[in-house]
C-alpha cells in the first residue's frame, strides 16, 4: 500500500545479467514477451530520439509541484538504476533539470521516467541523459512536502516495484518484474530468433497471409473477396 | 505481477464492519484519512448523481474492446462486492450494459468501477445500479481474448488488490487497502468529529484565518497586505 | 466529395416506417444490429438526459466560428428530420441557441447533432429540443463564409449522407444508411426478441457463463482457476 | 504584473446596479454585447445545472495543490462578490469543499469560479452554492505556499481584474470589466429588446433567411442551389 | 456504407500523372487548391521530419487492438500506393512495425496513414518508411476479427475512398478525390505560380497590407489606428 | 480591457539592454527569477529544436480561422520584436506560413508565439524562423473579421502586454513585464552565479541532501528511513 514519508534503503534489484539482456531488445519485443502487459501509457515520450536504456528501478512518489524527494531518491541510486517518478495527482510541472541530472548521473543513474514534466531539455540532450516524461515544462517546483522512495508506485498506469527492470526506447517504456526478468529475456530472445528470416521473406515479396497461413482462418472468420 | 488467463477464486475481503463504516464517509474524507493517497484519477465520473457506495473489490483485467472476462468476474462476486475493471490499453468502448448489470446485481454487486466506457445508462439509472467510468459509449465489445479476475490491477492510476475497500460518490473513487480499512475508518471518524462545530463557526462568520490560527504563519511566509 | 457553396434541395430520405421502427431501439442495439459500425465518437453528449430521437438527416457543413449555413439548412428541414452539423476544422464555439431551435422546430426538426458547441442550453432544455454536441459554449459565431447543405459530411468520425437515419439517446448517436434502414430495424428487433428472457434468467442468478455456454471456450482459450 | 505574497484590501467594485442588471442576461448575451469577447474557456462547467449568478470578482492566485490563500480570500469577500480562483500551473485538485463554501457564504459570496477542481459537490449542491470549475476531484490540498488576493489573474484564458463583473450560467462564464459594466448592460438590453418578436416570427415558420435578408448576400458569396 | 468482412480487389486509382504532380506541392497548398477542405485532423503527425509523399489510397478498416487486416491489405498494395488505416473505435495501440513495413515496401507502398498507433519507429526511420499516426505505442495487437479492405473509410475525420490521392508532409495529410486530382493539381500550380514573386516583394519589405490592397477593406470593416 | 478593431501604433518596449540580457538565460531561469510566474502553458512547443530567442512583444488578437490581422501586425513590427498571437476562441488552424514569415523577418521580427496552429514548418525550419505554437496544421484561414494589434492579450494562459519581454527556448515561453525586465535579468544572473560551482559539486558525487542541508528539515517533516 502507498505510504508517505518512507525511504526504503535496501531493495532487491533484478539480476544485472538479466537486466542487460533485456536491454538488448526493443520495448515492443519485451512487452510481447511478457504476454502483452507491462507498458506505461503512450503519452510517455522521450525528450530526444534514439535513446535505448535498461536498468533497475529506484522509485519515488512526489506531490504535485514539489520535487523535494528527488534529492532523497538520489542517495538511493546505484550504478545501473533508472529513477521512476510518480506523482500523487496529475501534474505537468518541470520537476527535473540539468543539476539533478548531474547528481543522478554521478550516482550511476541511466535515466529518468517521470509521469510529469521535465525542463532544461537542451542541456539534458547535450549531456545524453535520457528522460521519458509526460510533458516538457519550465515550471519550477517547491520543496515542502515529503513523499516516499522505493515503495511500489503507479507510474503512467503501470505498477512499478523498486528493483524491477525498466526498458525504454523510442516506442515507450515497459516494466518487467524482477522475478521474471530472466524468463522474459529468454522469451524475448525466442521471439526474435527467426525475425531475420521472416524479414527476408517479407522483403522478397512473400505475403504475411501466406507466411503465417492466414488465408483459411480469414475465410472461416467470414472474409470474402469482391471485385 | 500482471498475469493473464488467471481467475483467483479465494480472496481475502476487508472486514464487513470496516467496509460499512467507511461507507459512512465521503470519498474526500476517506482519502484525507489515508494521508491523501488512494484516489482514482478525476476523469472517473458517476453515470448519475447522488450515488454513494462502499464495498469490497472484485478485480477484472480486460483487453481493449473485449468484455469476455466480465462474465467470468460475475461468478466471483459475493454480496457487498464492487467490481473494479481495468483495461490493458486505453479504451472507451461500452463494456457493460443492463444485462450484465442485472447479472452483477443478482450476485450481490453494489456497483462497477471501470476505466473504460459503459452503455445503457438510462436503464442503469432506472435500475439504480451505479457505475463510475471514463466514458459513456454505445460501442459494443467482442468476446475473444482471456484476461484475469482477482489479480492486482491498476485502475485509473490506482493500484487495486482484490478484497480492498472501494468507496465512491459524486467526488470520485478511492481505494483503501484491506489491511488498513479499520484504521482508516477510525481516522475518518476522528477527522469528522469536530466538523459540525467548525461548520457552525464558519457559518457564524468566524474566519478560517482565525479558527485555524493562520495569520502568523502567513505573515512568516511573507504575505503582506496593501491598500 | 466535399464541395463548398452547394445546397442540395432534393434528397432521398429513409422510409418513415423504418425510421420510426429504429427509434424504438436504443443506440447500442442499432449499432450492434449493423455489425458494430456507424457510431459517432463518444465525445458527443446530450445537453440533457433522457432524450431519445430518430429522424432523417439534413446535413450541413460549416466553417469554424461561422454559423451562416444554419439558416440555409433551416429551409431544407422537413418534419421528422434531424440536422447533422459538421465543421471543416476543430471548433467548440456555440453555433446554435434558442432562436435557431425555435426556427428548426417550426420546420419540424426533431433535434440537432453538432460536432462543435451549442449555447442557451437552459432554454433548449426547457423547450425540450434535444442536442448532442461536443461542447457547451457561449461563444458566438459570425456569418461570413458559405459552406454546404445536404452533401455527405463526416460528423464526429462518422460519414453521414443526407437522408440517412440518425438515432440518438443517452448512450450516443448512430447513423444508419437509408438503404439498410429497414433491414437494420429487422436485425435490431431480432436482437431484442429474447432479451427479456435473458434478463429474467440473469436476474434469477443464472450466470452468463452458463447461459451463453462460455466455460468450454474459455478453458480452450487458456483460462485457469486458482485458489 | 503578477506578484506573489500580496493581498489588496481595497478594490473598486463595479456598481451594484450595473452588476445586477447584467445578471438579468444570459452569459451568451453579455458576451455578444461586449463584441464577442470576455468568455472563460468552455471547459469551465457548473457543478449543477440551472444556476445563474452575477457578482463582483474577488480574485485569488493559488499554487498547484495548495489552497491556503482561499482562507485569505475569504476575509476580503463582501456581499455580492464571486471568488475567481486561478492557479499558477495546470491542476485538477479539489481546492474547495463544503467548509470553505460555508465560510464564503457567511461572508456574502454568491459563488466560485475556479480553474481547477472542487469537491463535496453533493453538499455544495444541497447548499445551493454554485461553482464553475475545470474538474471535480476529491484530491485534497495543502497549506504551504503564499499566493495573492485581489491582483489581476488569468482564469481559464480570461483576464479578470478584482472588482470586474462575473456572470455565469449553464452556458459558461463571462467577465465584464468594471469600467464598461453599465454600457455592456445597456448593449445587452438593446440586444434582447426585439428577441421576443424574432422568436415569434421564427416560431410561426418565417425563415431566418428572410427575416435577416440573407438570400442576396448568400448568393453574392457564391451559394448555389442544386437538385 | 461501412461493411465488415469485405476485400475489394479492383479499385480505380487516380491517374499516376496527376498523383505525381500533386506530390510536387505541399499539403497546405493542395488543401487550399481544393477550397480548404480534405485535411485529416492535425493530431496526425509524422514519425520523423522531412518526409513528403503522394500516392493512391488502399484503405483498411480495423478493429481496436486488432491488426489482422493489415496483412490482407498488403496483398492489395500496388506500387505507388499509400495505405490508409481507420479503426472502428478510438485506439492508440501499435498496429504496425518494421516487419509489416518491410512487407508493405516490398509491395511498393510509399507510406502509411493510420488513425491509431505505430511502433518500431527507430527502425521505420532507419528504413525511411514514412508513417503519419495519432500515437507512438509499443502496445501489440491481436489477430482475431475481420474488418475490410478498400471500402470508403473515415480516417482522422476525413472520408477516404480507395484510389483517392493522399499527400502528406510535415504539415499533415490531405486527401484528394480521384475524380478531381488533375483539376486540383492545376489549381495548386496556379496558386504557386506567383508565390516566388510575392515572396521576393515581402522579403524586400513590402507589406501584405499594400501588396494585397487590404487597407481599404480593413478600414471599412471598422479597424482604426490609435496612438 | 479587450477591444476589437484597434491598432495601437506607439507602444513602450522594454529596454533593449535588459531584453538582450534576459536572452542570455533559459526560460526556466527567467521564470524562477520572477518568483515562478509568467510562463505560458506547456502545450506551447517549438516547431524545431534548439531555438532560443528574446524580444519585445507585438501582440495581435485574432478570431478563430481568420488571420487577417497578421498583416496588420506586420506593419507594427520593429527589429527585435517577437509577435505574440492570441485567438478569441480555441483554434488549431494554420494561421502562419512561409510568406508571412518572410514578411515578419523583413520587418525585423525574431519569432512568433501563437496560441493556435502554424504551417509550412519545413520552410520555416529551413529559414530558421522560430515559432512556438499549440499545433501544426495545414488548415488555411480566411481574412474576414478585424481583431486588434498591440492591446493586452491572454496567450496560452499568460497575460502579455505589448512591449513586454518574451523569452522562448526548448523548455517553453515566458513573459517578463517591461517594467521589471532589468530587475528580472539581475535576479536571473544572481541565480546562475553559483550554478557552475553547484554542478561541479554534484558531478563529484556530493548529494543535494548535503549541499542544500536538507537532512534535518526532512526529518522534521517526518521522513524516516527503513530497511
Amino acid at each position: 500500500m502507498t505510504q508517505l514519508g518512507i525511504v526504503k534503503r535496501h531493495i532487491t534489484r533484478a539480476e544485472r545479467a538479466a537486466t542487460e539482456r533485456l536491454g538488448g531488445f526493443g520495448v515492443a519485443t519485451v512487452h510481447e514477451a511478457m504476454g502483452r502487459v507491462g507498458l506505461l501509457k503512450p503519452y510517455m515520450r522521450p525528450i530526444y530520439g534514439g535513446a535505448h536504456v535498461a536498468g533497475t528501478a529506484v522509485t519515488v512518489l512526489l506531490h504535485p509541484g514539489d520535487n523535494w524527494m528527488m534529492h532523497v531518491a538520489a542517495e538511493q541510486i546505484q550504478p545501473g538504476d533508472i529513477v521512476v517518478a510518480a506523482i500523487t495527482a496529475e501534474c505537468t510541472d518541470g520537476y527535473f533539470g540539468d543539476l539533478l541530472a548531474t547528481s543522478f548521473r554521478a550516482r550511476g543513474a541511466l535515466g529518468l521516467i517521470i509521469d510529469a514534466g521535465v525542463r532544461d531539455v537542451k542541456d539534458l540532450t547535450a549531456m545524453g541523459f535520457p528522460v521519458w516524461s509526460k510533458a516538457i515544462s519550465a515550471k519550477g517546483t517547491i520543496k515542502a512536502t515529503v513523499g516516499s522512495v522505493n515503495i511500489p508506485v503507479v507510474c503512467a498506469g503501470a505498477l512499478v516495484n523498486p528493483g524491477d527492470v525498466i526498458v525504454a526506447d523510442d516506442d515507450g517504456v515497459v516494466v518487467v518484474p524482477a522475478a521474471i526478468a530472466a524468463k522474459t529475456a529468454d522469451a524475448a530472445a525466442a521471439r526474435e530468433a527467426n525475425e531475420a528470416e521472416k524479414r527476408a521473406k517479407l522483403a522478397s515479396g512473400v505475403l504475411g497471409l501466406d507466411m503465417y497461413k492466414m488465408r483459411e482462418p480469414l475465410e472461416k472468420a467470414g472474409l470474402r473477396y469482391v471485385d
